[in-house]
């Protein structure tokens, strides 16, 4: 019988675990060079769309190919078109660069490769999981309460929080969902002008709406107004719609503005409405003792995301959200079919936390940088970070043409060029649209923009694990020379 | 002034690359070893809720520690506590295994740590990624108009693909939401009893709601029962109910049963449904020519999730959700604040096409593994394993006391053990509990359990790299033997 024939392995146990061994150590080797000089890569490729794709077959190799190829390729096609996030003069975007100690956590984690869903696939993951989140809980300074558990992004946290907010209002949106509902008002999200898309995009899925996102306008430093919160809310109320979530955000991304979140706290306990913080990014920055005055109120949320794959030197993805009521989130997603019962007791299956069943052990490699920097040696770098972002913040103060567009609470500078003589806003535009191009290009630095009241603003954001004072000075120093040179 | 006080980074970088390699190199070993020989380590760990958890301090170091001590923890603590899914008789669930060329692959992105969100934030992480979805819609026989993107799981592109679907009823449900809007029935989605739990999550997360979606019965070998799907779906149309999507299953959880796809094809067609296909397991044995009969119709669904993380020696997480219309899953999602605008032309920006912002680069490993082994050795592998469990059906067929529970399409074989003088179903519950039980605790064996049709069946689930003929003939003499000796 042709189907009853053994087949051997592709390539035997033992000389494959040989090769793998050789070609580890390669790439190790390769990776500690990497590391030491990111910078001898351009941070932006010299590259256009389509190049990198038109030197791949169209089709895959029908027999293996060893290594020796793999890697030439890698070195010369792949490497070429990569973003080099790595690099010291990564400033767009947030700088969210990974570790040594995370490419370890990663490495031991994909030989492990074990699928933490239930307590039992994996206990050492679970558990793992509720000590390392129990760490950054209490470094958030949440309360004992507080629940964490490990997510790929701050998306999908935020998502899955706004989820367990529509359960708790206890109107059986899980069982009958939300349409055909006679009796059901349209469920209304406040946030703020500057939150993230991620929010938007929660309502999109989860069937509230863009429309029924209602964007709170910000105060002259991009943090929400409050009166205008409690007005919004008030008003909708009236219109017989259902409020039912805030999203507060700690460090928005245009600007790393930090919403009054004890205030909004106060209204949303009054007004019976979840409070979900985004902290992805600033969430960081709460280690620090002397920045802990801005996160006075975070304490009071019912739910929080944090992403140590942004600030906390961690590979992505790692996102940490934590809830005040794990009972809400279970109660939105526990669904446990037949083939996942177990009689394991009182244990935590994460699969009930969430959506996504599988889950792969992320805790591993934040137990490696917690470890091996130690919470002072974090600190350390954050507080750096900070404190380099307010030296190119004081230097752009200190210049005539070139001006602040938004307050720098923590390590992500907002700025444009504005020669005295220029106010056309369109013109503004064009020369620090090439000014922002005229860095891109040079391979040193890599910057991105945005639009804050309609100035169009740079954005350099510190937060790379190699940027230092001598790279912030060194970027001040170009962005001058351009100005100076090319946008007369 | 205090802040503006320069900090040292927490260990030099030349130091930090040193000892990274160092480490590395040790952590190399270890896998490469553990490769060799996973069953040195019992597959189910001997370890009570808890203990991991106890052994490990509520709060992390102030101060960095060195490897040593991290890596002899992880020796001591946590590999007692994991259940190794490298194992060869991890049979549980469904055998999903990574590969050395994964971990690979694994590693080199972990140290790249770039940002797929968009084309410039690495043009190789985003090329790549389409060769290779390319590469795989090609083995999976897919039209070409067929676009492909990465996603973390399965839960996310079933999650992700109905979201497409419900946007594709122009119904502006992504702009209104669906509370509050009186002209709007109940979106109603169709599956078999056998579909994933994620399609009921996802219908939870949508805000459908559970009870909208419709489990259509199943035959005798559990595929969805065609002339139910379209009784449901005409007696929704007549109580005012809007249809929008069917599910249909290509290799079910519990029996890896296959619902006739062609035939569902078609009634989507004609009611306008979006048709999704849950191939997440069995879009492996796709790639098998003597398999794709069963496969017939694959090519008429809307969207189709495959996960290489399950049966392609992929490491966790790495799904392939595909669709014949990106434009509608880019009107679903896309959604680009001004800080991620660009203006980099006809280029795919990953972002656009579903929740997450945040991207990985997952492409890495499986053009690792796709080259390393070729179409022809992953399809070797996937052979060997329908060869083995079909052997350990026909041992289980020609015994006695032994039955089969249902089909054995692919790698999975449901069966029981059914003493020809017990009838009682409590009874063979429990009997079978007790052998499961004894595989388990075995250390040699990991299986688990569904109930079909009210019988409590054993899953042996064949998908593990490191399975062979061997381990399934001793699990199935151990079998016999718990049976013979301890289940008089």
């Amino acid at each position: 019988m042709e189907q009853l024939r053994s087949q051997t392995p592709a390539i035997p146990v033992n000389e494959e675990a040989f090769e793998f061994e050789e070609t580890a150590r390669r790439i190790i080797q390769w990776i500690a060079a990497y590391w030491t000089t990111p910078s001898k890569y351009p941070v932006f490729p010299q590259c256009q769309p389509g190049d990198i794709k038109k030197k791949l077959p169209t089709l895959p190799p029908q027999e293996g190919e060893p290594y020796e190829c793999i890697l030439n390729d890698f070195e010369s096609i792949i490497l070429p078109g990569i973003t080099h996030w790595n690099h010291p003069g990564f400033m767009a975007y947030f700088g969210t660069t990974g570790s040594l100690p995370g490419v370890l956590g990663e490495t031991l984690a994909a030989a492990l490769n074990v699928n933490g869903m239930l307590w039992r696939t994996s206990p050492a993951a679970t558990e793992l999981e509720e000590v390392v989140l129990e760490w950054i809980r209490a470094l958030l300074q949440l309360p004992k309460e507080f629940r964490g558990v490990l997510t790929d992004t701050a998306s999908v946290s935020t998502l899955v929080a706004l989820t367990a907010a529509r359960e708790s209002l206890g109107l059986h949106i899980r069982e009958k969902g939300m349409a055909g509902r006679d009796n059901l008002g349209a469920l209304r999200l406040y946030c703020s002008d500057q939150a993230h898309s991620s929010v938007e995009k929660a309502a999109i899925v989860l069937g509230i709406g863009q429309e029924n996102v209602c964007k709170i306008p910000t105060d002259d430093e991009y943090r929400m107004v409050i009166s205008a919160l409690e007005q919004a809310v008030h008003n909708d109320r009236q219109r017989g719609y259902l409020p039912f979530a805030v999203v507060a955000t700690a460090g928005t991304t245009a600007t790393t503005s930090v919403d009054p979140l004890a205030a909004i706290a106060a209204i949303c306990a009054r007004e019976k409405l979840w409070l979900h913080v985004d902290a992805a990014y600033g969430g960081a920055a709460a280690l620090l003792p002397e920045k802990r005055s801005l996160f006075q109120g975070l304490e009071n949320a019912d739910s929080v995301v944090f992403n140590p794959h942004k600030w906390m030197f961690t590979q992505s993805d790692c996102s940490t959200l934590f809830v005040r009521q794990p009972r809400i989130l279970k109660q939105a997603f526990s669904l446990i079919p037949e083939y996942l019962k177990t009689d394991d007791g009182d244990v935590t299956n994460f699969m009930d936390w969430g959506i996504q069943l599988g889950r792969r052990f992320r805790a591993l490699k934040l137990w490696f940088i917690l470890r091996r920097y130690g919470v002072e040696g974090i600190r350390g770098m954050i507080r750096e970070h900070c404190r380099i972002a307010q030296l190119l913040a004081t230097w752009i103060d200190n210049t005539d043409d070139f001006e602040r567009v938004a307050p720098t609470p923590f390590s992500v500078v907002c700025f444009r060029y504005h020669p005295v003589h220029v106010d056309d806003e369109q013109r503004l535009k064009q020369l620090n649209e090439n000014l922002m191009q005229k860095l891109n290009e040079s391979g040193d630095f890599f910057i991105s923009s945005t639009i804050l009241r309609g100035k169009y603003t740079l954005r350099a954001a510190v937060g790379n694990a190699r940027t230092t004072e001598e790279t912030v000075r060194n970027f001040w120093e170009r962005t001058q020379e351009i100005a100076r040179i090319h946008l007369r």
